[in-house]
């Protein structure tokens, strides 16, 4: 999906809600666990749940790899069940040598048809570039993120000026345009955001940590917005986990309405 | 497998050789092709042939997953099939918030009984800790990477001081200690290593870039090795794809074995 048809879907729900699949089996409805693919069962109820409140969804690949190979048979059989419309972001947090990263591009656009996948920035360029060779699919690179451990590496100022995230904003540029590059800056940092628009103002972010880690939609999207929205804003835990009874989808679906709600509100205000 | 038994094994085969299976069906001799599962077909007379010479192998993950389920298969037979007396590295590169670094660790350490998962630093200390919370278990932080990128972020001047990847040698050992803990250093880096042995005097260090990569064995043995030997050195391609033909383990076993006739010396020298 290229950047013109994300906006497209964007203006279309009122949205840039992605739903975090962070889909673990200790915390699914009791009366799935029975099902023959209990992930699968739950995540394609959520999907339909949410549909039409979500431009995205977010499969976190590490809750279905602890499954080993029924995981990603769970992994895959949600991807293929994410109706076109939406757009899918592998958060896998990848990256490596050249030729290593190329497999894993491959295993992620290719094998699975995503449209995006999260990588770390650690070893540079050549860890990245691969994953742009695929037209239309993007790379979102970690620069900012939400945990508590963001700040031991990516928060150290440089000698040059800056923190490591700014050159992180900067450096990657060169690498790819914001027609397939975006950043992952965590909900918690919105004081930030202004200084990082500064950096990338058109770039579209990934903002993971509203909800359960304590982020602000408000302040996001006041500080973070742009004229294309520029925003995708993850919600997991708060939307997927809302109600653990036979009811949970309806309530799936409710919170992310109400999200989706509050997001109309800002692209008319912001964007 | 804790230090101590590793080092046994060291001593026992007066290698430090570590086997990278960066299996790729296109590199992968002809007749194999048509096997029922070429990749691990590969990897087992491989395995065979260099067992005698080596005390670590090391799948590259995105090798396997670029297949999708099959590929997935074909790394879990590789590893079940690997003899108990060799350090397994599952090199992933991974790392995320706590609760997901958890999943990637059950994932490695659990569904795979791996003894170490490469890990990337960039996320900081809570995507790291939930590794080390499996005994006997290892994570292998990227430090000093041997690719042409890693000078991007890694070799940054702090403003207190040093460069970045010598930030991460330092904190990351206020969490966990060299019981638990190596570090990835690029064998292209060699000079690096003395000043590495002064932050990090204990620790393993996982060296892959000899051969293909053009790093030397020679450098890094004299600079990198302490008292319990402290490293692990890599080799995938020049010894998994020495010949491409029907003949092509008893030739991999050749390279392993003229590598690790080398690395007696060097053991006996510097060790």
């Amino acid at each position: 999906m290229n950047k013109a048809q994300l906006f497209d879907q964007i203006k279309a729900k009122s949205s840039y809600l992605c739903v975090g699949l962070d889909t673990d089996i200790h915390k699914i409805p009791e009366h799935l666990k029975k099902a023959d693919d209990p992930l699968f069962e739950f995540n394609k109820q959520i999907i339909d749940a949410t549909i039409d409140y979500a431009v995205a969804y977010k499969p976190n690949i590490a809750f279905y790899e602890a499954h080993g190979l029924k995981g990603w048979e769970s992994l895959m059989k949600t991807i293929e069940y994410i109706p076109n419309e939406a757009f899918i972001i592998a958060d896998a947090k990848r990256g490596d040598i050249g030729n290593t990263s190329r497999m894993y591009a491959r295993a992620f656009f290719e094998e699975m048809n995503c449209d995006a996948v999260t990588v770390a920035p650690y070893m540079g360029e050549d860890s990245v570039k691969p994953f742009l060779d695929f037209p239309d699919k993007w790379v979102i690179l970690l620069a900012l993120t939400s945990n508590a451990g963001g700040k031991d590496f990516q928060n150290l100022q440089l000698q040059s000026g800056g923190e490591v995230y700014e050159k992180v904003l900067e450096k990657s540029q060169e690498w790819g345009s914001d027609d397939q590059m975006m950043y992952v800056v965590g909900a918690t940092k919105a004081q930030a955001l202004t200084n990082i628009r500064k950096i990338v103002p058109n770039h579209f972010l990934l903002v993971p940590g509203v909800g359960a880690q304590g982020g602000s939609l408000s302040e996001v999207s006041e500080y973070g917005m742009n004229r294309e929205c520029g925003l995708l804003v993850n919600s997991s835990r708060g939307i997927i986990y809302a109600d653990s009874t036979e009811d949970f989808a309806r309530v799936a679906g409710q919170e992310a309405s109400n999200i989706q709600q509050e997001m109309y509100n800002y692209l008319e205000k912001y964007c």
